[in-house]
């Protein structure tokens, strides 16, 4: 391990970090927010100060990544990110506790949306912007935008396919083009324009600006985490159903919109895994709207809800209009299906993924053909293309480390006094970034009842689920520290 | 596919089970119990047509069984026996309704021993021992006995491998001797003798012939019917603890005892299996009895429980001496994997099996050290040995089929209105072959408020559980009925 080289890399990480804060004591000068200026102020000044530590003590680091130290790197940063990112909510008073704190920063970075806090219209306005902007730097990846905004020719930023790789969604990361920054660029060209799109339509809906910038994070980035206490249930049917569709569209995998910006329409067409997750989205909430039958007054009104439900939770954003923890068992179980699947790979939404779950049943199906028919050689394909067995081997590995993951977490979790169903789906939304589980984390409650042990396996679980589980399993094998 | 020989296989196996029926004839004459007589003897006379029907039927078919034949036959035939041996139960009207008796009948071949029966002691003697011996049956599977007392140069058997594999449990079936039909004689015989040193404990603590033949029936198969409304608590401590030392017994690969017999003490005591079964039986009763501490009124009466239930919960039995659904939630937790793991392979118990979680847990830590150092071959060792992809890659599988099985079953079960906890381990505990779940379908609660689609979706599960998924999703894929 290259520890010069994993210091300079930190330090530009806190480095974008610390420029991202700056809107936010803008906000606050602005609102007259003494207290949470003092908290943002507190903050950059230690940051500055760490910074200024690494640059010194990392200069002459080599600029080349192996995958190794891409893997770790990626893992630390995450954390450091967070460890110093929650520091304005400590400092300036309004979260008190620091583990809460931390906690509701890593919900934020990792687009979770699980919070602690049972009033978020107490907050101030900076803390409240700071809080969903976390979203949107999370949801594309800090590390991404790092990348597209690096001069190509740059010294000491040695960035690899392995750094993108690690932080990005999705069990094959695709060059949109050759060049990896350029690739970086458009994505994040891509996110700006829809995020800017999505508060224009919100606008449009009479909100406020400040509300439609936060609310626009929250879906951007997949996150949830709204500037309410009922969440979106107050908003107008116009603004849930504007969210609804910006909701599914962020989950949709990034390089489709520039294929589409490219003119190819057939391959976006003939997408195998964007067909699977509309056919999901179309298939539950017609699902569900059947259960629901006489549940809500109107028709309109269940539609609108179950969509908007559908939506929020396949792409891991975690919004609610809704109690959805009050319907019946059938929707219920639906929703902790399409927990369990997730968004589309490339996208800015979490879970399983889409496409890792096509992979995962189409390696199934093959095993069968192979037990019944030993002797025939079997090829799995994906939009016609004949899938590499490493990816294949990797997309089941990755199950396994989640099913296990799982099940750890939920057992760890057990140790605090809640239902089966509480904790379960406590870690189901939390590493999956979803946000809100069912019962005692329903989306009515929050995830402030939970032990401090509780809430540390959770914030592992959301940061595991966002990174994808191995840049954060890297960190605790042994071979990533001995061996060169 | 080849239905004349799959039609003479069938007419073969329900022979046996005809056979195995006259012991349960014999008791109800002897307890002058008319209607269960009256329903066996209308169910050996159906079953004697239809053998008849199916050798004449079936006469000049090849004997050579190839992998597609011998999965399909193995499915369909457990499928047969069950239509079939169920037909007590409806016809001496003791389980009024064909889909309940259908689902009791399959939960005793399949080990389970999830009941639908609210009061089991009103049940006649010869019912309920046919209902234990189905455990006793399922336990080894009926066809490895088939094959266990064929001579060895009868005509038209032709076994091969294929079968065998198809019914046992477990990642790899080790042959114990060259070959196969001894292997299956050998298995047999030190499962008989095992359920007859069960038998003689059991009669020392004082029970009755009758109860301890049906007890260690369940036992053995780790089925876990009981003939009591409370399952074992009302037995004295003695018979709970014979219990818990021979369920844990018949949850070893039987491999194991062969070579004990043999004197490779050494090459038993470093099994990594095996290692791995008693830590976690070990460990996880620690655990739980840290957990209870001042739950009930001794130590020795908490040990005595937490031992019990890790035991027969691990090895799928399904038994119980008290309530665990009323521990804390962390026991609970901890009962919820123990449900997941299951047993060793080549044992009489169910559940995921502690090979396969070895295999899987392996590929996945060879997994995270290739994306560390992606140039390094690496490889995966069991006992010493290094395992072939396919071996590892079909575990994968095992794993990608077993979570996607129980989400489905989850979601359809959900349409009958009960609780998230109650409906998840009422597909876990059928799934995994071992009786009781939580909550609604906990250890003092029974499976008849399910409705008929559930019933019949648990039974799936209990089918596909015990043969291990591929014989019955082998059923349902199209390559098994139209390529040849």
């Amino acid at each position: 391990m290259n520890y010069k080289m994993m210091g300079r890399f930190i330090s530009q990480i806190l480095f974008i970090e610390a420029l991202f804060m700056i809107p936010a004591v803008g906000i606050g000068l602005y609102c007259g927010e003494t207290a949470a200026v003092k908290g943002f102020a507190l903050t950059l000044g230690l940051m500055s100060a760490i910074i200024a530590v690494l640059i010194m003590l990392c200069r002459g680091a080599p600029s080349a990544f192996y995958a190794k130290e891409g893997m770790v790197c990626v893992g630390v940063s995450w954390i450091v990110l967070s460890l110093l990112g929650c520091l304005p909510f400590y400092f300036s008073g309004e979260i008190p506790s620091y583990i809460d704190a931390f906690f509701e920063i890593v919900s934020g970075f990792t687009t979770t949306g699980s919070s602690i806090l049972t009033d978020v219209e107490a907050l101030s306005n900076s803390i409240l912007y700071w809080r969903s902007f976390s979203h949107w730097l999370g949801g594309m990846g800090v590390l991404v935008f790092l990348l597209a905004i690096t001069p190509s020719g740059a010294k000491g930023t040695g960035f690899t396919m392995h750094l993108l790789r690690a932080e990005s969604p999705g069990p094959n990361v695709g060059k949109l083009v050759p060049k990896m920054r350029k690739t970086a660029a458009i994505l994040y060209i891509i996110y700006i324009v829809m995020t800017i799109v999505n508060i224009i339509f919100l606008l449009a809906g009479g909100m406020s600006l400040f509300e439609s910038v936060c609310t626009a994070f929250g879906t951007a980035g997949t996150g949830g985490f709204g500037i309410k206490n009922d969440s979106m249930a107050s908003y107008s049917p116009y603004i849930q159903n504007v969210t609804t569709v910006f909701m599914a569209l962020f989950g949709i995998n990034f390089s489709c919109y520039y294929l589409l910006l490219l003119r190819q329409f057939k391959s976006v067409f003939k997408d195998e895994e964007l067909r699977l997750y509309l056919g999901l989205i179309f298939g539950s909430t017609a699902l569900i709207v059947l259960n629901l039958r006489g549940y809500y007054p109107t028709l309109e009104e269940t539609i609108r809800h179950a969509a908007f439900t559908v939506s929020t939770i396949i792409t891991t954003t975690g919004f609610a209009t809704t109690d959805f923890d009050l319907w019946p068992a059938f929707s219920k179980a639906i929703v902790m299906m399409l927990m369990l699947i997730g968004a589309c790979a490339g996208s800015t939404g979490g879970g399983f993924k889409c496409a890792r779950l096509l992979l995962v049943l189409k390696s199934l199906k093959r095993n069968i053909r192979q037990v019944i028919s030993p002797r025939k050689v079997q090829v799995v394909r994906n939009n016609g293309a004949i899938v590499d067995e490493k990816i294949l081997d990797n997309a089941n590995a990755y199950l396994a480390a989640y099913v296990i993951i799982i099940f750890v977490s939920f057992l760890l979790v057990s140790l605090d006094e809640f239902s089966i169903g509480t904790n379960f789906t406590a870690v189901l939304a939390c590493f999956n970034n979803i946000g809100p589980g069912l019962e005692a984390v329903g989306p009515t409650c929050n995830f402030s009842g939970y032990s401090v042990l509780s809430k540390l396996v959770l914030c592992f679980d959301m940061l595991a689920g966002r990174l994808e589980i191995f840049p954060i399993l890297a960190l605790l094998s042994r071979s990533t520290w001995t061996s060169k």
